[in-house]
Order: C-alpha cells, then structure tokens, then sequence
C-alpha cells in the first residue's frame, strides 16, 4: 500500500468507506478489455458531487493518483489504476434530477446509465438518441465521447451535452454551459471537459438534450457484391438526405460469424443494416428510396416487413461482438475503432483486409458506416506471446492508415491506455505549445506520470510549422 | 504611433504592404455595431497562413496588438481596436480549397463568405446550412460561434465545423480535428478555438460539413394571440420532429414595423414565420401538421402558396432589423441576443416588455424561436447620454434576466465589447482557476490588457464550491 498519508485522510473523512477489500479492487481494476488489470489501493462509491470534491482535494493534497469509475464498460482501459491510488466509483450517483419535456432537456447525476435514463423518460415520449453498445453511465459515455448507432441522425454524446458539473483537480466544483440551446458567450469548456477521459475533472452531473421518441421505425438488409457498392449505396442516401437514424455495415467475415452464432442463412457477403425512423409515411417512402439505390448498386434485398423481424434484424446486428468471439473460442479480443471520411471506407478496408490476410489474423468488421466509423475484433491467443505482438502491430498500422486519410485514431472508444502509444508518434511535436496547461497530480492517471495531457493531445493537434 | 519597432520589422518583411492610411485604418475600426470607432495603427491584407503567422510573430516579439478581421459584420465591436496595433485583414484569403460531394463536406480558407461558398457549391447540391444576416466570412463566423435561422434543423458553426488551421499566439501555425465525422481521440481543441473570438489564435483554414440542398421548401405565416400560444405551438412542433428548417418569432411592435416599412398589412400581433423543408410530400404533410397545431393554439393561418408567396414572406423577415430602425428615423440602434430555454420565452419576453414600456425605450424583437434566441433592436438618440445610459441598463437587465433563467448572455452575436462589462461580475470567481492559461500578448485584442482569457470566460463557467 502506498499513498498511506492520503488514506489516512480519506478514512477520517469518509470513515468505513474507502474499501481496500481485493474483490472490490478487482471489480475495479479493469474495463471490458484485453488490457492486463491494474487495481487500484482502494475504491470509494461517492454519493454526492460534494463528496467527490472532498476526495479530490485530499488525493490532491496528498499527491495520490485518483481513477473516476462509472461502469467499467470502457475498452481501452480508460479505468486500469496503473499506478494505484483511489477510485472514486460513481455509480450510486444515479438520479434523474430533472426533465423537462416543453425544452426536451433533462439533468441527470454522472452514474445515471443510458438504459436507465431511458427507462425513466419514456413516459414523456422523450429519449436520449445515443445507442451504443455497452451498458455505459452517462459521465463516462461523456468523458469518452461516445457516439453508437444513431450518431448518423443524432450526432454524438459531444452533440448533446449541452452542460457540466466537473470536480476540478484541485477540488473545485465547477459548471459549464447551461440549459439554451446555443450559446456564443465565450470559451467553449463543455466540450473541453468532454472526451477528456477525466484527465482535466470528474464529471458529476450533466444537462442532456433529449429527442422525440418517433412514431415509426423500419428496417432494411441487404447483401452487396462489394464493399464499394455498399460505401456507394450510403453516399447517396446521405445525399438524398433519407430518414436514416442507423446505416451499420458488416463484412462477409461479420456475417459469416453471426450465421454461426445465431443458425441464420444471411450470404456470406458485405451487409447493410439500415433503420428508417419518422412518420409511417416518411419511413415507407425513404425505405422504398434506399431499396432502389441499394438495387442500383447491385444489393439483393432481404425483406423484413413486421415489428418481428425489425426486433430480429437487429439482434443479429447486437449479437456481432460475441459472434465476432465465436470464431475462436478461447481467445481474447482486441476491439478496436477508428474512423475516416465515408469515401475512404472502401479503401481502409481494403488495405486492412490484405494486412490481416497476409498475417493470418483473424478479425470481422462491423461499422457505423454513415460516419465512416468501423470497428475489428481482432482475435488472439492470449498465451501466444508472438501472435499478440503481431495483433497489436497489425493494429498500430490500421491507425496509421486512418490517420493518413484524414481519419481518427479512434470513432468512440478514446485513448485510454490502448492507444496512447499509437498516438505518440504525432503527438510528440504536439506537446510544447501546452506544456504549461498540463493538469498535473490530478484526476485520471496514466503509466507515464504527468504525461496524460499530452497522450490526449494526440492526433487531434498537429503542429505544422 | 506607438508599436514602432513591431511595425519597422513589419515593413521590412512586407514592403509596401503595412497601409497606414487613414481611410483603410478607418474601414477597419468598427464593425456594424454603435460601439465607437477603435481604429488599428496599421492594416494587413495578408495572402496565406504563413503569412498570417509571420505578422502574428512579429508582433508578438515586439509586444504589438494584433485584431484579426474578416468582412467586419460583427455587432459587439470585436474588430475595434482599443489598443491599436495591427489589424490583420483575412478577406482574401477566400478560396474554397477543397470539396469532397462523397463525403459532404469542404475545406476553406477563412476570409470566403457563406454567400461566396454556397454560390461555388451550388453545382454539387450541396450547401453550407448556417443562414445569418450579415455577410460575414466563415473564420469569423467560427470565431463567434455563429448561427442565425436554421440553427434549429442543422445547428451552429459549432456542429459544422470539423477541423482549423490556427496561427497560434507565439505565430505556431497548427491543425486540429480532421475529415473524420466524428472522433474521440483526445482533447476538442477545435471547439477551443470555435467561439474564442480570435483571442485564442487566428482561424485561416476551415474543414466544413455540407449537407444536401433539400428537394423543396414551404413557408407558413401565422398571428397569433399571444406569445405564449405562439410559443406553444413552437414546443408541440419541435416535440413532433416536424421537418422545420427554420422556426422564426416576431413581436407586435416588430410586425407593426415590417408593416410601415413594407407596406403590407398583417395584423399587429406575434407572429411566426416557419419554413419546411425536405421531400415535396413530407413537407406538405408536415406543414398541415403545423397548421393544425397553431389553429389549436388559436393562430389566424395567412396563405403562402406560391414561390413568389414564398419568397415575400422571407423578404418581410429580412427586413426586420432596417424596418426596425425605420420607427425611429436618425436613431442608433443596440442590437442584441440572448438565449433562453424555450419555455421560459413567454416570460422573459413579458418581464423585458414592461421593463421596456416602462423606461419608454423602443425595442422590436425578432428571433430564432426554436432554439429560444431571440434579437431586441433597441433605439436610441446617440446625442442624448441620459436616453444611452437608461438603454445600456435595461440591456444589462436583459441579460441578467436570461441567465438567471438558466440561458446565456449571448446566443449568437458573441462576446466582444459589447458584453464584456456584462460579464464581468459573474466571471471574477472563475477567473481564478484558469489564470495561467491565459492567452498573454497574442492574437485578440481587449481594453483591458490581458484580461481577454477572463472576459471570455463568462457566463459559460461558474464556480461552485
């Protein structure tokens, strides 16, 4: 045990609370990822943005590394207490503690999940249009920037936070932004604190813009000879401006493992997936326009006509991930995502494809092609220590060639300790200009002590001259 | 002259090219605002980024303020230079680099004008939906977050804006974001910049998303009894996720005005002017829906059938603000923004209308409605300080009202002058925590040296605790 004077300080304040036992630790130490767990010395479930702020200034006063905890469904190991010290767990802080359906906004605590806020709002005919995939609290879904299916209608967690309640790294409770729907007094820190991955402040309540429920929703599945003509289909029903609200693409890979997990007969070939959502008019209109487009571009179409086969198409689509496992049992997976302009698709796809083939890795895809944004799982025995290094090399260059088209290192996971290394290289020139706004000795953590902010910086800045 | 030596290096890299004449000093000392004329020692008319960064630097070595300037539209006084220094002029750097119909979106540089980039993109279908008043250039219309009408549908410069090239203070030249549609790759420097009124560096390259130009567009025209029903039907509508483009609200003494400038005869009543815009038959059934929902709430519907019913229409909204000052001819005009939350419009608007009648000062209101933005015209006799003073008060009522509502100072006109007073009892406490990431020497200007970080802090951080 380290950091002794900051839990004794932490134990009077918070007496009985800070919990050293190993289960809980080990429920801590890890996200939903390959990455090797790391627990932290001790975890403290917060009830209040006050008590947050009291643990934050004794860690600060006290030098010790703090780790925020929301659900753990992180998959870059965004929570793995590389260098000990306390996670502040802030899943009990889970109230909905306003809505108001005439501005369609709500405030809600940072350890409220997504399904839950949901669940509590349907009475008003409101939702949160943010579906992704993991059971994730809405401060952690914040801190990362998470995006999901809907993103192509709805835009990401960035597009509808709208403010923030943040514990500072030296205890101070601040808020950003407020409750208009726009505002153009001044810097703009709602967005700093968001995707920050809790390295600049602790998020513990957020405003949330809300979205009608629609009266209707259709979806549509076809089968295309190529990746091209399924990345054509979807540049010209964005054009068209269709009432898309999902457009996820699958390789023939993909498909391949979800008709083994789930006994279905889909062709083993690139797939769309598409959900349609607005009036019954609309939605029967735009189907009937993507069906065309999708012809034109040589699809075969698969009907799926009653709210029974809607609910059936997209559990195929929820059931990728575990299918994509079920091409290997046994072995471990390195899911990743990264994201490029649409037109690129066709060609990182097929660059990768060759990479992958000619390694002998294997690694279905599934994507949120209406942003470019894809995802690989890539599979490997986590006892074959060559066979891991050339997962993660394979994997270092699928980001190289995002990042040379003008793409992102990654869509919707974040950087995490995944893919801080992967960002160094170009980070580096990065750092100088912020040096001296590094947050220093507070919230978050990093293997490299001091160097979060500028594993951040990452390819979002680049230094030209 | 002060700033000699800065200008002597700044002649003897740019010969001939540091106008020091009074005219062009005086096109560039205010922008269309009744703040007083600031005006620079010197004007730039810089070609490229590099240039831009070489003026930035040698000012910044010689301690030389520097006003970055593009169309000069701004109506908080943003381009007046209080201090002096160089005024550096973006307007021609307004080519449009790149376009990408695939991926929907362009690259510029920052002195091209909305009007200028859609007229290039017209050919591809595509168009840049922000529509505002002025004609302004797109690096300014980033640097104050701007928005106008179709905010509501396609949000602010904000939700456009995917990647900048900067000239930082010390004259680094550096690109952030990129031509992924979205990413969670570390810290949104790009929104750092989006809405820093030049304070943080100079904006000279934009990344933009397009979307497509819709198949059709139908207005609709309503007088309504009160506010409060207007803004009801507002609510109902935005809860139906109608395809409305533009939701626009206009006050009895606003309309009253339109009709002695115009000379047209609409009642003297709140009125709503509503655009629809997507697939002819999702626009007709969606704008009988609005028809309905403002019958109910006791709306008189006038006809707008025709293109040329269309256009008048449009053309009655755009005159708002000279119809505005035509009720009182010779008058100065303050003309102000803020933001609400749409509920708390009707109350806002009556408590700022009896505070208005009752210090006798003219003021029509137009505004965004949909997103709770709403425009006051305040006149006055620019010779008589006593009427000035009374103005200047009821507008900073005005604002505190709309904050204490949970709203913003500003929803669209941005910070400047104009409302750095406003701010500045609400920004003190925030100061604190930010004070070494001030902006010291560089791009911006203020007329209070280094206090710009602070200033535009604003409204938007509050400390708790």
């Amino acid at each position: 045990m380290t950091h002794q004077t900051a839990f004794a300080a932490l134990d009077a304040a918070f007496p009985g609370r800070i919990e050293r036992g190993e289960a809980v630790r080990a429920q801590h130490g890890a996200g939903d990822s390959w990455h090797p767990a790391a627990l932290p010395d001790a975890v403290f479930m917060a009830q209040s943005t006050e008590e947050v702020a009291q643990a934050v200034k004794l860690c600060a006063a006290h030098g010790c590394p703090i780790v925020p905890f929301g659900a753990g469904s992180c998959i870059e190991g965004q929570v793995n207490a590389t260098q000990g010290g306390l996670c502040i767990d802030l899943s009990q802080m889970d109230k909905l503690l306003r809505v108001s359906p005439e501005d369609m906004d709500c405030t809600v605590q940072a350890g409220l999940t997504r399904q839950a806020l949901n669940e509590e709002l349907r009475a008003t005919g409101l939702f949160l249009p943010i579906d992704i995939g993991a059971h994730a609290t809405l401060g952690g879904m914040a801190s990362t920037r998470a995006s999901g299916t809907m993103t192509v209608r709805h835009g990401t967690m960035a597009d509808l936070v709208m403010g923030l309640t943040v514990v500072l790294p030296d205890g101070q409770i601040v808020q950003t932004g407020g409750r208009a729907r726009k505002s153009s007094s001044g810097y703009d820190l709602t967005h700093l604190f968001i995707g920050a991955e809790g390295t600049l402040g602790i998020i513990t309540e957020l405003t949330l813009r809300l979205s009608g429920i629609p009266e209707t929703a259709k979806a549509g599945l076809y089968s295309f000879p190529t990746i091209e003509a399924a990345t054509q289909t979807v540049v010209e029903a964005l054009q068209f401006g269709l009432c898309l609200n999902r457009i996820e693409l699958m390789d023939a890979l993909q498909v391949k493992a979800i008709n083994a997990y789930n006994k279905t007969e889909l062709p083993d070939q690139p797939t769309l997936l598409v959900d349609l959502a607005g009036s019954e008019q609309q939605v029967d209109t735009d189907r009937d326009t993507f069906d065309a487009l999708a012809s034109e571009n040589g699809a075969e179409l698969h009907p799926v006509n009653t709210p029974e086969d809607y609910s059936k198409v997209w559990a195929l689509r929820h059931s990728a991930l575990y299918a994509a496992r079920g091409l290997r049992p046994g072995c471990k997976s390195l899911s990743t995502d990264v994201c490029v302009p649409v037109s690129e698709l066709p060609r990182i796809l097929a660059e990768t494809g060759a990479d992958l083939d000619a390694e002998g890795i294997i690694a279905p895809m599934h994507g949120h092609v209406g942003d470019g944004n894809f995802h690989l799982v890539m599979l490997f025995d986590d006892g074959d220590a060559e066979e891991k290094a050339r997962v993660q090399a394979a994997h270092g260059r699928l980001v190289e060639r995002a990042l040379a088209m003008g793409g992102t290192a990654t869509g919707e996971h974040g950087v995490g300790l995944g893919k801080k290394k992967l960002h160094g290289g170009r980070a580096r020139r990065g750092a100088g200009a912020y040096e001296n706004a590094q947050a220093r000795g507070g919230p978050g953590q990093s293997d490299e002590p001091g160097q979060d902010f500028r594993s951040l910086v990452a390819d979002d800045l680049r230094v030209c001259a």
